[in-house]
């Protein structure tokens, strides 16, 4: 296979929609991904995997049950498996996210408070 | 285990030495690590392993047998298992990695030719 430079901001002008995590490389049984969001996404969680966030532009708010992270450009930060997490954006934002191939974005079956 | 949000250019500020990565987060079985480079690094390549670069600042050329790649701020590249490569950058750069705990720098033992 023979992979291609990858740039961001290139890739970005191509997605027009929010919550729509879309592949731009993949790095063994990963993929790395970007997102644009805007709003509130759902309460969820990953029992199998960590969640990798880092915001390219904007700010994200990854709200948990006990606190929330809010990150800007140049920030990341990794959501421990199994823990609940809802992302927030007040106004758009673009981030690079990685996760295991066959990841389901709203995680595994939401618990029933939200 | 309690994550904490990073700011990659306040972890950047920490380092003084080229070609020494610094892991800054864990993501399962995956350390992201931030390296300052600038000359020529080694040939090298991971038998087990893709090599994720995104480039913070500067620029880096990632030199392959048969091609270079030239990433500037904002560009990735996965260098896939197996492919020897050698790393270059005329000026300082900046980069973001992300390697599997316990993978080597400097790749699986050197090939004889350089």
């Amino acid at each position: 296979m023979m992979n291609e430079k990858i740039n961001l901001a290139t890739a970005l002008n191509s997605i027009s929609d929010y919550w729509s995590p879309r592949p731009i490389a993949r790095m063994n049984e990963y993929n790395v991904m970007l997102v644009k969001v805007q709003g509130t996404f759902v309460w969820h969680k990953h029992d199998a995997t960590d969640d990798f966030f880092l915001v390219l532009k904007g700010a994200l708010e990854i709200q948990m049950r006990d606190r929330t992270v809010t990150l800007g450009p140049g920030e990341l930060f990794v959501v421990p498996k199994g823990v609940e997490h809802c992302p927030r954006a007040a106004e758009e934002a673009h981030i690079l996210l990685i996760e295991p191939v066959g990841t389901v974005t709203t995680g595994d079956p939401h618990p029933t408070h939200s």
